[in-house]
């Protein structure tokens, strides 16, 4: 059952690693699958459809492709594949700062398609307040309509699958929408420039667009967040590439829905793979998931249709699988629907009190 | 352990695939598997024997052959094989609204058995009221005894495996109970048409037979079943074969048996392989149980010979397993037989509440 | 790991084979291993010794050979070398009733060596109270000091491995102290002349030797063996040979010890395979071990030489581990060395109470 | 994914197994990747450093290499190699008193670099209290810091592995701190003159060091020793060599941080492979780890060069694992960074009382 790694090409490590012993890459995909439904008979499935809301926004249906960078390394057509596809199923696509595309392009693409879900703009901390800012203002000036700020990664993890791989990027292939700026040589020089919460406050007051915060996985974090100006919460674990072991998010999801107590809309990203497993994380109380490397596989396979494919069976089966729980829109999903011992979620009063457990 | 699935032939994948991973379909066995028996020694054996009531029904002993449609797609005699043996050897059968043989037929092969089970016949909605009731008043008419009414499938679930396989039905095998109707062709047509309770209520007031509710695995559906005039729970997860990760049969029983309080005569369904997975059925409170893949297996193998042959393994197996726990007969199989944690079945009363957490 | 069967004598399957699916065959082994120790240090361990007692009996060390059948079969001297071999390792040895060697040449082979362990003799129920308590007279004349009655097997269990082995006793092996009786062809006559606690009764107040209640699983059966005149308890699963899926012994054991209370010997047989077996085993309230197919596989390879370098090894490792936990006898063994969740024991009560639920 | 063994030198089974089966080998691992983190996001990392104390010793980090026995059979430099890769890496170093190099020139090495981390020397009991006193004396001369008394180790546990492979010390690999002295042949012998707390306590009253606690797994254990006075609790199994089964170290250390409570100094000896496993020590409650394996196989691998890449990639793990974690020092992790059920630790006063339950 294990590939034989040194026969795939480097970029497939490069894909598919996470870090370290990818114990949490297991534990991502796994965390939905122990989850057991518990199906309902007879009640009337009139009307069933897939529409939902994120927050004041309506969705055709709570699914999104999640940032992934440098996606001309896996199909030349890169991000136009995806956010094409993504648009003409109705999926959310966020595109990463890292794109290999002018992010104008994409947001012309995509605002072409009247069916589309929303499209997000990713962004990493730039280095400073102004920079940050400033690629945000561009992207609202293209038309995206909220940013996502990775919270998870002042520092890049050990990814020892892609680090054996010696995998580079391909010739070609680069971020053209972020400018070069000196990144310091030392981890402590490097950490000393990462953002805090006064960084994030200052940002989502001066921001154009509303404000996401992607990589939360304590619910500390999460009033945090809310607190600090954040208009949505993305629970990630950054596809298990950054700190092995950490919780899958199937597993922090629960905790955090109670700490969020309903204040921020919420999208949970990490082992998403079928659509009871949508249904399960819409039970659990997200508003909507992400998808990542399911979606970019089925890109280097064969680009937008290859995209377009997988979002179709996605959403075909999220809606069999609420069909069959007695179910007609993703919004009814409860925890009712699951059976077993879920990671028992504490009261919100215990989390309010966890985020002054170590602030700056 | 795992066969070379591109070596075998198309049915096998039709035959012993399941939902999506195959999840609930390994569940279901293990569930089994997993429970504890606690023998007792020294107590009078007897009398022993397997005699049983499933309501007002005396019983050879407590197995059923499970519905399973297209029987001659494994082999040439098809149901009227299995039919066959299942009456020889005491054993109830139900007979699939789906069979490629004609019910009288059936009925006339089984009715000439004196020491035969119970001979049911299964259907599936059939788009209205009055065709449903028309097909159950034809088998009423050949002499079965009561109808099973499929609730878990109002759409069909994603069988990767048989999808997979390429699997047709061969030349000449068809559905030669039912009349063609015409079959919506988007997804939320098929589910406006899909029965509620209020189409079961109606069915069991105007049905010449007893109609028992298949595809029960939640409390609250059992209780609902009860008030809504159905004659017997079979709770059953359709061999997992609609929606993976439902929960496995076994792990569903105990609070469904909590929740019905002994109201309606109770069977279950789904990965029973041998006669400990009976006795532990019965133990958790089931009337009886029903199998499916084993006898296919043996039937496709062995036409009537290896379905009799299975049974009676099926049947020294239970007997054996009663008397090495000091039992003497079936309906002495009590919790108290099994070791270790169950799954805590909750009070009756909190599923009374339940069933109105999700009422059309 | 998993051997190639088919190439494997006969033999094998019939020495290595548990019943069913083999479930309890690995769990009786797995549940000691998943016991966790919890060493103490700098105890003193001047005086450490293996000696203990098993009720007034002193022992050299808490070791037994269990009875196994037809050790002929194994090895050309049969239950002579085995005999032999615990003897001069001070094990104690319990002859089968279905040995291949007259008792009488066991006993004067064992009772010649004065280091020796307890020898007793094993049998099952032989059809009548007159018959079984003749061959116990006959053990007692030969110099055996107790006798151990099976309880588990009314009837034989399934045991799948060996029945597809074909596996046939080799000609010229054969149960040489038992006569030919006429053994009821149908299951329900083999099963009305099984035994029953009131004949227990009558053996243990006419046999002339203590008479030891092998079998023993459920904690109310304990209380009813000490009520019925049994002078110790052998808590065993019959090697899983008998039923699968049955607790393993080392489950079974603390729920038993609980409702024992004290009040007869015990020991406990199933699965152990190491020196830190034993210890747990003690620990759990066990005053002794039996151990069968790690000998009969030594006996198989080497004869006697084979069964006194299992029992060697077996003996320093359980002095070595006691010390290790800074013991000094085999009686000092108590829970508290034990680490982790146990199968929590009940009250003595509750099991006195639970003897009533199933009584003739 | 196993290793044909039969290929491998000898050393590689002395070096790697472990006691009896390799459970609690395989434990000692899992046990820590088995703990999940929760990582905290927009905390302040500036200040971000590795620097912490272990009771008054300032340590550059956490890390320390454990002693180990006769490394010249790895590497031709032996200690010295190790040693010199720890000192240039800030690693505390362990000289096992059974190295190959004379344990001045070892010291002499080590003290030349200001950069280094302690360097203590680890003792048996040398089977009188005068022999014992005399090798720390000698050690101190040299200039060690502490003592290390190795406590579980009164006799050599059976190592199942390293037995098969034939291994043997090469030619001209001995104990060369070490003068002969009789050992007794019998087991009990040997037990009688293992040590006791009345002889720890008379070895801290007289040396010249202090002496730290090695071996250390029961809380009862960790009271009685700073009871008799030991300077610091190393909680180890001896690398799971010594007796199968035990606890694994990560599962041992919260119930005697908790018993401990904060008493002595604490350092957590085995499994411990990444960045994340120290992290999750130091958020148990431990004050720093020591690595054996790991260290001693990059020494085989390559040499001082092996011993320093190995000790550089877990300190940058570490610092990683830290910032992910929103901590800017080592002494900061908190078990609130972890998720999900620890191993409940006991009250403090619950172990006061269980030193008692045996006590010579």
């Amino acid at each position: 059952m294990t590939p034989d790694n040194d026969a795939l090409p480097a970029w497939h490590a490069w894909l598919e690693g996470g870090a370290g012993d990818e114990v949490t890459l297991r534990d991502n995909e796994a965390a939905w699958q122990d989850l057991r439904l518990r199906p309902r008979v007879l009640h009337s499935l009139a009307g069933s459809q897939l529409r939902t809301t994120l927050g004041d926004r309506a969705l055709p249906h709570p699914l999104f492709m999640a940032p992934m960078a440098h996606q001309a390394a896996l199909h030349p057509q890169g991000e136009s594949a995806s956010a094409l596809a993504a648009a003409a199923l109705g999926a959310g696509y966020v595109l990463s700062c890292q794109a290999s595309t002018p992010l104008e392009d994409i947001a012309r693409l995509v605002l072409a398609d009247s069916g589309r879900g929303p499209l997000w703009f990713q962004l990493h901390w730039l280095g400073s307040r102004n920079a940050t800012l400033a690629l945000i203002q561009r992207a609202a000036a293209a038309g995206f309509e909220a940013a996502v700020l990775t919270l998870d990664a002042p520092v890049q993890g050990f990814r020892d699958r892609e680090r054996a791989s010696g995998f580079v990027l391909p010739a070609g292939v680069s971020s053209v929408n972020l400018t070069d700026r000196p990144v310091p040589t030392s981890l402590s020089a490097l950490l000393a420039q990462a953002p805090t919460w006064h960084d994030l406050a200052w940002l989502t007051q001066h921001s154009p667009l509303p404000v996401w915060a992607k990589g939360i996985l304590h619910p500390g974090d999460a009033v945090l967040a809310a607190e600090h100006g954040a208009s949505g919460l993305i629970v990630s674990n950054h596809g298990a590439r950054q700190l092995d072991t950490v919780l899958a998010t199937a597993q922090a999801l629960p905790d955090i829905v109670a700490a969020n107590a309903g204040r921020l809309p919420l999208v949970v990203d990490g082992g998403v793979r079928r659509g009871t497993d949508v249904l399960k994380a819409l039970a659990l109380g997200a508003d909507a998931v992400m998808l990542g490397r399911p979606l970019a596989r089925a890109l280097a396979t064969d680009g937008a249709q290859g995209v377009a494919r997988a979002l179709r069976q996605l959403v075909d089966e999220l809606h069999i699988a609420l069909a069959l729980c007695g179910l007609t829109q993703p919004g009814q999903a409860r925890s009712a629907h699951l059976a077993g011992d879920l990671f028992a979620p504490k009261s919100a009063a215990a989390f309010v009190n966890a985020k002054n457990s170590r602030l700056e």
